[in-house]
Order: structure tokens, then C-alpha cells, then sequence
């Protein structure tokens, strides 16, 4: 029997109607999440996990709910009549289903009873700075994500199946390639870097900065870039993130150190980045899975355009400059320059152990050296037990730095102790697109530079929310994104060609 | 086949994990609501109301979910081994399946179609000042709550069982006896007191206080009587209100007029009455229905507890002088007497429009006013259009006063405009519980009043955490509540006795 048009159009309106109900309770969940981190009295703990597990059980059942595999198998069959968009919706609902259904309730049970163990033992572990401690737990998620894998996509490694999680449509066949050429592009220019450290001076930087005056700056930066209060709020909490209900409810947050000026500033830059995508989202799609964000690359790619393509920047010194002398006068009241500030915001660390706290060049070293470890883990290359030892031993070929500790090396990141294995080279994916991106925009925005040193940020905002944000999930990959965007798949040179320039001329290499 | 007390016990058990469930995702709805009215962005209203509606769906499939009701009519038939605490549980969340389940859809989608509507026609009624505006919305609220009524229990005078749902255990005869003796001993009262308006001085609180310190003071205020942060927090919001999520999560909000300094003050303290009601539930019964609040009018006999038998007494404000003093020494440091505070707190205003404005003197005889009002309407005896000459012969004959227009008058109150029959009289009821429960801890507790004098209030916290808020829901009633806590029903006349000799004091009559 020939289905109809119509036929079509009621049993896709009817999967959008439940794809918007799960949206609306996960938008809830959001809400319940940045409650307990800026809100919530440290009393409710117990209740609130009891709430965001009923929660949480009420969407695994309408994820699963078989209702919403009868209206996708419909669709995914005949399709007539809908748009591009449409399609988008029922490719990426179709695989939410079957990854939310692959998987039996009693490895699910496993898996939720590791976490809380297994992030414990990590947390013990850190503090004994003793990664044998941790090493049982840690082999137990190489296990348990082995299987999840398995259940999910059997016909492919277990890594891809878990990076596609959290970069959709990427492969380790792909990130190999990425991640050589990052690799010796960088380790060259860090060598060459590491021979010049303490040529620029940032020593004057330092200092006692007021954290009311460094929030007022901060929540001025983030108006002037863009961010919508109207449709958001900003927060202080103990750790800076994004989250929020919806994309008219983005709710950033900052934190902010006496002694430390540009880290908070960095940070709440890089948080704007991450709330113009959440805010810039098309409402035409509201509530569907083509509107959420592509992927945590290009997540980052947002939080990284802004932090490090336009406030590592001179031209953003420029607008920065008078700002800060604003605030603080004492120190930047002076004779202080915009270069001499753009210098001392690109310093690059002699020794750099620990991600977080890594510059822009040596930051993708961080994460190839996870990849390199993480990847291996799946496939069976690398064993648990050789972890730290062969940390060690990247860190001194990569970054030409060994850790003191365990702490301070391979039992860092809260990342494995969550069982996300995958999810660190969306970083340095981020980074690369971030690059690719900018200079797309410059050619696209006539005196883009200029722009950004009068703090007119708008025609950048704009033409990314034409470019990046409205664009939703609608490609399959960060990839595809790229090609449609820039003309052509990421390419690591354009990151490693941004890097070489820029602190050639810093460092005179 | 005899059912064994193991089968009970499971049976039972499976109860109580169905309803902490549904308990969760009711304290999930009060976080959406405290956020809403607090922290909110206004962009998002729309994206909340979506939220809102998709989790209202999914705790109406679980209140009306059938294997809940199988299990309570196992447990209603055979509760061998359980104790009181338990068969209230039953009892109470069999009620609830009853009044969930009874209500077609068809009826509830009618009802809340007119939500909106109705509100919509009362805010534009009101602001034309013309109550013919909201006239045919009002009657179709009668009507529809009629037909809401019939379902739930078609025996019983339609105003019952609405009231019910306010104040459970309560009837329109028991109300008819309670009211008329208000009414008789309050009148006379009111007439006598309007005499000899403007023989206690006030007019020296008039003045401009700063918002930022009356805050602080309510603060300081609402810990002293017991606020435990650890288990709450307190915003500022347009309206206070105690909301939140879970006994371990009270949230309170206040507001500061700078032109009015009481007002704050005693919403403050009426807002930590509720909230203390809630933090001081009994967590061994967390989640059921047996630790929930035993009704409105028991809520708010907490609130006004504090806020007059406490507050508006003579100790508190030997209590209050010196802080007030600290806070705003240019009106309070000089020579203000704690009995000048305490008469101007307790001034009672010649003309009395406005229910929420009211003092505690004439507050009852609007609620006498709205019962007879709105029992009148359910039962035939008062139609809609008559209403605003009703109201104002009312108004003359209890309170003296005749509104100048239907915004002062018949069309002040918003309860009407959502359908909330049954609602108004648990004020009152409220005030009465409060006296009775006062007197009476001041029996069980030696020198309470040297000691709120002194700001020691943990003993009378202690007194009604053990007698009120620890027992929720044991009872049926906020009669055999207070038989049970006082030796007596409500009794109106210990409410007039009160009433009486603090005015005849204060008036000199």
C-alpha cells in the first residue's frame, strides 16, 4: 500500500511531539544540574539524587519507548514530502534509539553502580598520588566499555562506537591521521618554544586583583561579545560551565581568583563561547534532535574561537586594554600597551604537566598523549598497569617535562574515572576548528580585526550564528560541518600554520 | 488464601517505592516553580511552560498509574503487621488515586483550557474595575467545579468536596458553626476598636529604610527562630513565598519595600513559619504521603504562629528593639520603647478594603465574607451577577467600610479567577489553629515568653517540630490534629478570647 503524504506528515508530527516532550523533561534535568552546582543548600544532596533518578528514569523510558522505534522504522522507510531538516531528525532520533536501546538494563545497572565506586577510588587515589590504587577500577571501565561498545555497534572497534558519543560521525582511523600530523607539526615548535622561555616578560601581570571588580569586567565582556540576558543567566559557582534548560535559558557561570586576573577572564570568555551556541540555536526546530549542538568538538570550537582566536588576540588587547585600566587602574592605568598585555596573555609555561592549565601550543600535546593511551586501552595495546610509565615517557618526547607524581600525571583528569574514553580529543578538535573557523570569518567579514579591537563584536556573533549555530545537527560530522562552512574537511596544517606564525613572531624563533 | 504479613510488607513496600517516586518528581515541579518565580530568565517563559507541562504529564501517568491502584486495594483489604504511620499512607494515597483517576480527561482539559482564560479576563476585569468583565467566567468556573465535584464523590454538597482538597477533613457544616461564632463575637469587637482609631501613635515608624538592611535583619531574624540554611536558602522575589523541593531544601523569599518596614518584617517571619513547618517534617517517612503537610489551614496556622503569636507580641518586641536599633539607629537608637513598637505593630486601621492588607482583627471577617460568598455560589443560593452588591452589604455590616469600586472590592482577590473554591476559609482556620497551639505550647514550655523575649526560640521550634511538624499527615483532620495536640477541636472562642483581651488592652475599651 503507497503511503500518502499526508500518512508522512502525521506520523512525523507525531514523533516530533514526543521528541519535544523528552526534550522539555531533558531541558529539566538541565535545570536539576545547575541547580545542585550554583543554587542548591548542600543539605539536599540525598534528595536531589533521588530526584534526578527518578528523573532520569522517566526519559529512559521514553527514550526506550517502543512507540517512538514503531514511528521511526515508519519514517526511515518512506519519507516523502519532508525537508532536509526532517531527515535530520529521524537519522539522529533513529540512532539516540538505538544506542538507548542496545543496551540491557543489567549492564546499564553495572555501569551506574561503577561510577559512583570508581570516581571515589579515583578521588583516593589522587590524593595518595598512587595510581595502583585506581588501577582495578580503571580496568573495569576498559571492560564495561568494551561491552557497552559491543552491544552497541559489534561490526566496529570499541573506540569508535565511544567517540561517537561525543564527536559524531569521527573515527580513530581519522583521528590518527589528525593527531600525527598535530604531533609533528607541535613537538618541533615546542622544542623550539622551550628555548626561548622567559624572553617575554609577564612578571607585571601579577597581582592582587579585587574579585567584585573582576566579575563586573567579566559580565561587561560577556554583554559586549554578545551573551543575551534576556535569555540566560550568569553565575558564579565553584568550577566555570554552561548549562541551562533551553536555548532561551542558557545559564553561564564564572569563577574568579584574587591572584589570578587573566585565568578568570580567559575562563568566562571561553563560557561566552559555549552560551552564544546554546543561545544561537534555530527555534524553527525547537525541541528536536537537528537543533542540539553537533558535537563536543565543535562545542569547543565555539568556547575556543572566542577564548583564543579573539581574546589571545592583539586586536582584542586593544579593546581589552582600556577596559582593564578601568578597573584596575593601578596596573593597567599606566603605560601599560596593548602588545605589551597581548604578550603577557601568550606566554607559553616552561614546564607544563597538567592540562587544564596549558597554553594553546602545548595544549593539543595533552591530548594526543590521551588519545595515544586511551585508544590502546580499547584495542588491547596498552595495558592498565603500563599507564603510568608510558605517560611519563610521552609527556618527556611530547613536552619535554616528566611529572613528579602520580597526581600530578596520569591520575590528573577526572575523565577515566567517569569511564569516558573518547571524549579528550574533542578538545583539540575543538582548537583545530576554532581555527579553520576564524579565518573563514575574517575572509567573510570585511575589517573583521579592526572590528574587534572597537569591541564591535556583532558581525562575528551574526555570521556565526548563520554559519555555526542555526546549523544545529542538521551535517553528520564536524567534518561535513567544516566542508560546508570552510570549504574543506579539518584540516590540522590551518591550526599548526595559526600556531607557527603567531609564536614565531612572539618568541622570534 | 489467607494473605501472610510477608505479603503485606512487600506489597506494601512496592507502595512506597511507587510513591517516593512520584514524590521526587513533585519536588522536581517545585524547583521548575521556585526557579521560575526567582532566578529565571524572562526569555524562557515559554521553554518553562513546555517544561512544566511535560512533567505534569508524566506525574499524572504516575498518579493514575493502575498498578498503583491495584496495590492499594490489596493493602486497603489486608494491612495485617502495618502500623498507624503506614495505614495513613494507604489511606491517603488511596485518596489521592480516587481524586486523580475520577476527573475525565475531556473535564481536566476543559478545566485547564479555562485556567488561562479566566486569568486573563479577572487581570483586565480588575484593571477596568468592572466586574460584568469576569461575571461569565466566574460562572463557568462554577459550574465546572461542580461537575469536577460530582465526579470525586457525588454525595456529598459539591463545596465539600472542594474544600476538601484545602482542608482536609473539613465540611461546610463544621465551617457554618466555626464562622457564625466568629462572626458574632468579631463584629461587635471591630465596631467597638473603629471607636477609637487613632488613640495609639505609629506614625513615628513611618520613615525610609534602606532595603540592603532590612534584608539583613530578616535574615538575622529568620535564623534566630530556627532557619537552618544548611537545608534552605532565601531569595528575594516580587511576592514571598516558601516553595522548594524537599524537607532538606526550603526556599523562602522575602521582599523589602523601603517605605515599609513592618511589612517586610512580619512577611519574613510568616514566610520561616512555613518554611520551618517543612524543614521540620520526619525524614523516617520521607517521600510518602503521611509526611506531607496535613493541610493548608494547618500551614498556615505555622505561619501566623510565628508571624502573631509570636512576632506581634509584647517579648518579641523587647526581642526586636535593640536590632532594630543596631540596623537603623537614627529611628530606632534613641529612646523608642519596646511597648511603643509593640502598639505600633498591632495599630488596627479605620478602613480595612483589602484582605492581604488586613490586620489580625479584621482579617477574619474577610474570610467570613468570601465562605459565605463562595458557599453560596456552589449551592445555588448566590448568583454570580449578585455578588458585587453582596460583597458590598458585607463589607458594611462586618467590616464598615464599602469599597469604592470592584478592584477594591469583590474583584481584589485572584483565588476566584483560577477556580479556587474552598480556599479562603483555611486562612482563617489557620489563625484559630495557630492561637490554640500557641496557648498550649505556652503551658508545656515554662517562661516561653522570658525567652522569646530574650530570642531563645529552639525550644518552641523543638515543641512544634514534636507535636506539628513531625507528624504530617498521621492525622485526618486539623480538628483531631489539634484534640490530639491541644485536648480540644478548634475551638473559635480561645481565637476571640485571645482576640479580645489583646485589643481591649491596646484600645482601652
Amino acid at each position: 500500500m503507497a503511503v500518502s503524504e499526508q500518512n508522512v506528515k502525521e506520523t512525523y508530527d507525531k514523533l516530533c511531539e514526543k521528541l519535544k516532550d523528552l526534550s522539555s523533561l531533558q531541558g529539566i534535568s538541565g535545570l536539576l544540574g545547575w541547580d545542585e552546582m550554583v543554587m542548591m543548600p548542600s543539605g539536599a544532596a540525598a534528595s536531589r539524587g533521588a530526584q534526578k533518578a527518578a528523573l532520569a528514569g522517566v526519559v529512559y523510558d521514553k527514550e526506550t519507548d517502543p512507540e517512538l522505534g514503531q514511528l521511526l522504522d515508519t519514517l526511515r522507510k518512506e519519507q516523502k514530502g519532508l525537508d532536509e531538516w526532517a531527515s535530520a531528525n529521524i537519522r539522529d532520533a533513529h540512532k539516540s534509539y538505538v544506542k538507548a536501546t542496545a543496551i540491557p538494563k543489567d549492564l546499564a545497572q553495572r555501569i551506574a553502580r561503577h561510577e559512583t565506586d570508581s570516581y571515589q577510588a579515583w578521588v583516593e587515589a589522587r590524593k595518595a598520588s598512587d595510581f595502583s590504587k585506581f588501577a582495578p577500577y580503571l580496568q573495569k571501565w576498559v571492560d564495561l566499555s568494551k561491552e557497552k561498545a559491543a552491544f552497541i555497534d559489534s561490526t566496529k572497534p570499541a573506540y569508535d562506537v565511544l567517540l561517537d558519543n561525543y564527536e559524531k560521525g569521527m573515527t580513530s582511523a581519522r583521528l590518527d591521521e589528525i593527531f600525527v600530523q598535530v604531533r609533528e607539526g607541535l613537538v618541533p615548535l615546542i622544542a623550539a618554544i622551550k628555548s626561548k622561555i622567559g624572553t617575554i616578560d609577564d612578571a607585571w601581570v601579577k597581582g592582587t586583583y579585587e574579585t567584585e571588580k573582576q566579575a563586573e569586567l567579566c559580565k561587561q565582556v560577556a554583554l559586549d561579545l554578545g551573551f543575551n540576558l534576556e535569555n540566560g543567566r550568569l553565575d558564579v559557582s565553584v568550577h566555570p560551565f554552561t548549562g541551562g534548560t533551553h536555548p532561551t535559558d542558557v545559564r553561564m557561570t564564572t569563577r574568579f581568583k584574587q591572584d589570578d586576573l587573566l585565568d578568570g577572564l580567559t575562563a568566562a570568555v571561553h563560557e561566552t563561547g559555549h552560551a552564544l551556541y546554546e543561545q544561537g540555536r534555530n527555534l524553527n526546530y525547537d525541541g528536536l534532535p537537528v537543533n542540539s549542538s553537533l558535537s563536543m568538538g565543535i562545542h569547543e570550537s565555539q568556547s575556543l574561537l572566542w577564548e583564543r582566536m579573539v581574546a589571545l588576540s592583539l586586536p582584542f588587547a586593544k579593546y581589552l586594554k582600556p577596559k582593564l585600566a578601568a578597573h584596575f587602574p593601578e596596573k593597567f592605568g599606566g603605560e601599560v600597551t596593548a602588545e605589551e598585555l597581548y604578550k603577557a596573555e601568550n606566554v607559553v609555561r616552561d614546564v607544563s604537566l597538567i592540562r587544564v592549565e596549558a597554553d594553546e601550543v602545548t595544549y593539543a600535546m595533552h591530548i594526543v598523549l590521551r588519545y595515544e593511551l586511551e585508544r590502546g586501552l580499547m584495542d588491547g595495546s596498552v595495558k592498565v598497569e603500563d599507564l603510568p610509565r608510558l605517560w611519563n615517557e610521552k609527556m618527556e618526547k611530547y613536552l619535554c617535562c616528566v611529572p613528579p607524581n602520580d597526581a600530578q600525571g596520569v591520575l590528573q583528569d577526572v575523565h577515566w574515572s567517569m569511564g569516558l574514553f573518547g571524549y579528550f580529543p574533542t578538545y583539540s578538535l575543538g582548537a583545530m576548528y576554532a581555527t579553520q573557523i576564524y579565518l573563514r570569518s575574517k575572509d567573510a567579514i570585511p575589517g573583521l580585526e579592526e572590528q574587534i579591537a572597537e569591541g564591535e563584536f556583532k558581525h562575528l556573533k551574526a555570521w556565526l550564528n548563520e554559519n555555526i549555530h542555526k546549523v544545529g545537527s542538521l551535517h553528520t560530522s564536524g567534518d561535513e560541518l567544516m566542508k560546508a562552512v570552510t570549504g574543506s574537511v579539518l584540516d590540522p596544517e590551518v591550526f599548526l600554520g595559526y600556531i607557527r606564525s603567531k609564536y614565531t613572531a612572539l618568541y622570534s624563533l
